[in-house]
């Protein structure tokens, strides 16, 4: 690992714009921005990826290895990542911060506390719910409605048993309710952070944040409740991105890490304005696959910052299209080219999707050791019947050199300059069930949206307050096109039932709730805590 | 505020040692201790209080200004102190940095997230707890008993509602049971990390924490639970002391901060033991008088650690003297001599009780505005009396100019080396109602313990369980040395009461319960949170 005092200067940025926390990662300065806001921004890339399969497609894998390679290949390349969230990490999931020869290092540190980033907003968020019961403690002045404070609080940690929860028991805690835990990722502070311009911003969003009603249906905000300067002076930190580095070198800004479900899971619009300002090319990622992920990451994140992406990599594997074929993932380690020709209907429709951003595509197939040639020979011919550049990507194996050829497309695909073609998919003045079904037609290929009762007493709220002009933000099952986690590879002609739909005021969309989105994950039979090992010099193995 | 790397070349420790949180915070790497073990320690210097009062006596002033006070005087000294939550910070109390020219800095900081030390210890207690839950859900193979379950979860946020809750309800989220938030300075991982002497030690207390019983009665470990490595991990940071300096650059190593009640009230081991190697002298506090705080000073943190301290100074005010004195809080701003000698036997008893360890006393006289010269010749003149030497302090309106009578004092003390005369005030081998009763006659000057049924029971369980060796944390109001706030001065005759004892295995105590001890407070009507305002860059004003 280089100090990343190096890293930065190679990057063009001054040590005095440097808030070091330890040797290895730093904050960047506002002051850092002053400096560069006026240098002309790099290209911004979009690693986005057909539907997740149990397999593991290796989406921020391929965000390091390309970002590597292109540097390899003498572009300056700055890579935009999330945050890992700490919860994942110790149960199901493991670190997320690449693997093999492509990945972000110190990756302990990113994967455990990092700079603190995930504690602020764990901090802001329940002071914000520490006051509104107190508030009603001390009078409730407001005339808060216990039972509509849609406010819950967050921890970072896999724990369902914090899921549904009744608080303020016993002599003298309060009003005795209903209320839970999400895990801190899915609080609306980290979308506000990552959409937000800056401190300013931030607390304005904050400020808007509805945290219930009161006992005349009114809506009651953050702002009302004289909770929104603390929670800033908490965030002010954690607003400024974080630089580290990969294995190679490359300057990576991994800053935000919202949920990809109810909110847009895209890093923060901060750190990606600092990588446009320090890179020539900046490969970023989305949350899920390109249905959720990019959709979100085109219509909310570009859309609120004026970002204009000027590619599109869409990872796939093998093994991904054989199980959106029909196959077992137990069998997936077979060759099987009829399951993969099957799946490949998955790849082309989420290649036809990103088209109708206007952005232009290029598929990176990430390389696993049991594929055979024949098999990554039906992807290429696929990806040439379709006119769409392809290549094989092997950074986990081999970093960069690995992304060599992924490289090479990428910069005759940027050679050309199509900018002028994007544009979001749905207007600002189309109402909310309208946004709705755009993407239920153009992007999930379903027949309309059919709103639960709840869901219309939603419509009807939004209607009311005339909050139409807000994006919708989908919380859908990432696994199929539809809400049903089993269809797989290109369904068409569903329905899809939209159970419920909340307000994120601050962030600035209605969350369009399908099935049932779980925001406080749970630990499985053996957690990856488990597997950890730490020796006396604090370092620790089993964390990857 | 100078650089942080300036004020450590200064302290005698080399960059490389440093791993810096921006500019003006550092943690001190292991490598340090590697290369100062050999050298010899400085002496250590106890700051320890009267009851505290309404009025507050600056006990973290009196700390900060002392040690500004040794180096303006030429004694190479370091400030060893405990790191604030947040809660208190958001809720009633303001920032813990001290105040006016006796401040830690950068107090925002300090104040707010500091170097994530806190926020480790929340993630290692609520890993645990989730883990708890998870092993019931999966199984429950070492056959927990849901309903004794003593491991809490942990927040560190001023929050009523959470003290007691239902948690595990709904479908599929494990056992619905009675549980609750402590704030995170009352978790016993707090107290851990302030006992260990490095990350293995740690590691092995954090293993005999005991999390509750199975279905026999069994009392079941962390260990046991497969938790211990994933804790360790993430508090590897943590355990290492954190640099920061005071307003006049005296170097100051702020770490751990566990709860004065259900925890002995001290900064960390490591962190004295690194202070102790870097200055000729130390100062250092311990939470509330010293009937709590010195008694667990000398009896827990330096029995366990084998410190021996060189003196004590008892910081008094005439303000809290008035009060212990009997008069009310509204008036002690007028001159009132009589209530102050009254009040003077709060003072006398604390100097005799300190006496018992073995250590020389100093009494400090923190002044405030409102002092007559009357007043403070009243304190001086009890002081001639008991024959214990005392001196004025004005550092909070002059900084170390103002504690150089003070710091005179303390050199002429310290020059007579009474260390061989030191001892904690019970043996290893008394039970434990033994110690129990000799810290209630020796310390408090009761009659006696009075068990409650409760405490019976736990009592029987030590006995079975055969802990008898571990030492007493005793959990009472810090208002009286009896158990009952309003028995101020120098009240006799009375028992305690003990409500309940509960076992902290890893930090090797029980903790006695007297009272109704709160570990998570509430806020008050109008929080400190409502205060806080900050400007576009970051600048936080209203925190102290």
């Amino acid at each position: 690992m280089r100090l990343i005092t190096e890293v930065a200067a190679e990057a063009g940025i001054d040590e005095q714009h440097l808030e070091l926390y330890g040797k290895y990662k730093s904050k960047l300065s506002p002051s850092l921005w002053q400096d560069i806001q006026h240098k002309p921004d790099g290209k911004l890339v979009l690693v986005t990826a057909v539907n997740p399969t149990p397999a593991g497609e290796g989406k921020t894998l391929t965000t390091i290895g390309l970002a590597q390679a292109l540097n390899a290949a003498g572009v300056r390349t700055v890579a935009a990542l999330r945050e890992p969230s700490l919860g994942p990490c110790l149960g199901m999931k493991g670190g997320a911060t690449g693997g093999g020869k492509s990945q972000l290092v110190p990756s302990d540190d990113i994967n455990l506390h990092f700079t603190g980033d995930i504690h602020a907003v764990t901090s802001a968020h329940n002071l914000l719910a520490a006051m509104i019961d107190n508030h009603m403690f001390h009078g409730n002045e407001l005339k808060l409605d216990p039972q509509r404070i849609v406010w819950k609080r967050v921890m970072d940690m896999n724990d369902r048993s914090l899921r549904s929860i009744v608080t303020g028991l016993g002599d003298g805690n309060g009003t005795v309710r209903e209320s839970g835990f999400q895990i801190s990722t899915a609080s609306e502070i980290m979308a506000v952070l990552c959409l937000c311009e800056n401190l300013e911003d931030l607390k304005e969003r904050m400020g808007r944040i509805l945290i219930g009603y009161d006992q005349l249906g009114r809506p009651v905000t953050a702002r009302e409740l004289g909770a929104v300067e603390a929670m800033t002076a908490l965030l002010k930190e954690a607003v400024k991105p974080n630089l580290v580095q990969t294995l190679e070198g490359t300057p990576a800004i991994v800053h935000g890490g919202p949920f990809a479900n109810i909110a847009h899971g895209c890093s923060s619009v901060i750190g990606t304005r600092y990588a446009l300002k320090l890179g020539e090319v900046v490969v970023t990622e989305a949350g899920f696959g390109a249905d959720l992920g990019a959709e979100k990451f085109m219509n909310i994140k570009c859309r609120q910052a004026g970002l204009v992406p000027s590619a599109a990599v869409l990872v796939v594997t093998v093994k991904s299209l054989k199980y959106n074929g029909g196959i077992h993932k137990e069998q997936l380690g077979s060759e099987n080219r009829e399951a993969l020709r099957a799946g490949l209907c998955n790849m082309e429709r989420h290649i036809e999707n990103l088209g109708k951003f206007g952005v232009p595509v290029l598929v990176a197939i990430n390389h696993f050791a049991g594929d055979t040639e024949a098999e990554v020979e039906e992807v290429l011919a696929a990806c040439r019947r379709l006119k769409v550049p392809a290549a094989v990507s092997r950074v986990w194996a081999e970093g960069g050199a690995g992304g060599l050829a992924l490289a090479g497309e990428l910069k005759k695909l940027l050679a050309g300059d199509r900018k002028d073609q994007f544009a979001p998919l749905y207007a600002d003045g189309l109402d909310i069930p309208g946004k709705i079904n755009t993407i239920v037609r153009e992007i999930y290929r379903g027949n309309e949206a059919v709103f639960s009762p709840a869901a219309k007493r939603s419509l009807a709220v939004i209607e009311r307050l005339g909050l139409q002009q807000l994006q919708v933000c989908m919380a859908k099952t990432p696994y199929s096109f539809s809400d049903q986690p089993r269809l797989l590879g290109a369904p068409e002609g569903f329905t899809l039932g939209v159970r419920d739909i909340t307000l994120s005021l601050g962030a600035g969309f209605a969350v369009v709730v399908t099935g049932n989105i779980v925001t406080m994950p749970g630990l499985p039979a053996t957690p990856a805590a488990e597997g950890l090992r730490v020796d006396a010099d604090g370092q620790i193995c089993g964390l990857e």
